[in-house]
């Protein structure tokens, strides 16, 4: 995973992710925990993403989660909001919600203290599409800022390894 | 409407959000379209903003204002999507569907480019509590990130007025 310097670099991904999904014709949603809407707002950074960027969900409680993202609530019971599925949950759950084909979430512990039993920097990103759904796992170093920072950064990376493939389809 | 020099004056701001909602015990909520998830997010840059931030929803297509927020169909194909009704609704509609006792939203237009008849700069801000809802109209100067910010910093401007007088609820 490359760890980029600066608010730069990130609106340079952004830039790729939406040259990408329009190419691809593909629309983007987002389900955002620990970053709380800066997925979404660093995609809207870019003139014309409107052209692909549904919308999102900053489901940053547990009942958000379950009400507008319709994540199982008896898992959420059982393992707590920082979870791979739940991760994956929120992803399908921003893809239905927002009518989008690729939809990316992010759910984890930004700090300053642990939370259910994770450790502060223990990130899980969901992503689906009409291909199926997943998640990935992460460790980011770093304080509250450095973490969320690593986290839109990751979920970015994420859209774009998802888009590039279906070069195909334009 | 005060000119913030800087993302400090703007954390400063989300700080004393938060604090004046934990003292009131009122939770939080957002709708946002232009601002595509800043708000949110710049509230969650406080550490423990979780007591009271419920989420939010990204509402940057007028299908996610209609599906998920709740926005009268009818509405946005008279009137747009920069409106000022419409930025009632989706307040109401952030409030509802996240289940807290005040939400804001944000619609307007960031540019570059003029949208639906509306002027560059020109924003509403919609407010929902159970004391009633409505909006307030701004016309921002700058270019896309600048009005973007400007209206970011309005929405905590607005978040806070509705807090302050919440006092004796303490």
């Amino acid at each position: 995973m490359t760890q980029p310097q600066d608010a730069s670099t990130c609106a340079e991904l952004a830039g790729r992710v939406i040259a990408a999904a329009k190419a691809a014709g593909t629309s983007l949603a987002t389900a955002e925990s620990l970053t709380a809407g800066m997925i979404a707002a660093t995609l809207a950074e870019v003139p014309g993403a409107s052209a692909v960027l549904q919308g999102g969900v900053v489901s940053y409680s547990s009942s958000v989660k379950a009400r507008v993202l319709g994540v199982d609530p008896a898992l959420l019971a059982e393992r707590g909001s920082v979870d791979g599925e739940v991760a994956r949950q929120m992803a399908e759950g921003a893809r239905r919600a927002c009518g989008a084909d690729l939809a990316v979430s992010a759910t984890g512990v930004a700090g300053p203290d642990a939370h259910d039993g994770k450790d502060v920097g223990t990130v899980f990103l969901g992503f689906a599409s009409g291909s199926g759904s997943g998640f990935t796992e992460h460790r980011f170093a770093g304080d509250r800022a450095g973490i969320r920072f690593s986290s839109t950064v990751a979920a970015l990376e994420l859209l774009a390894s998802h888009l590039v493939p279906s070069k195909h389809t334009a």
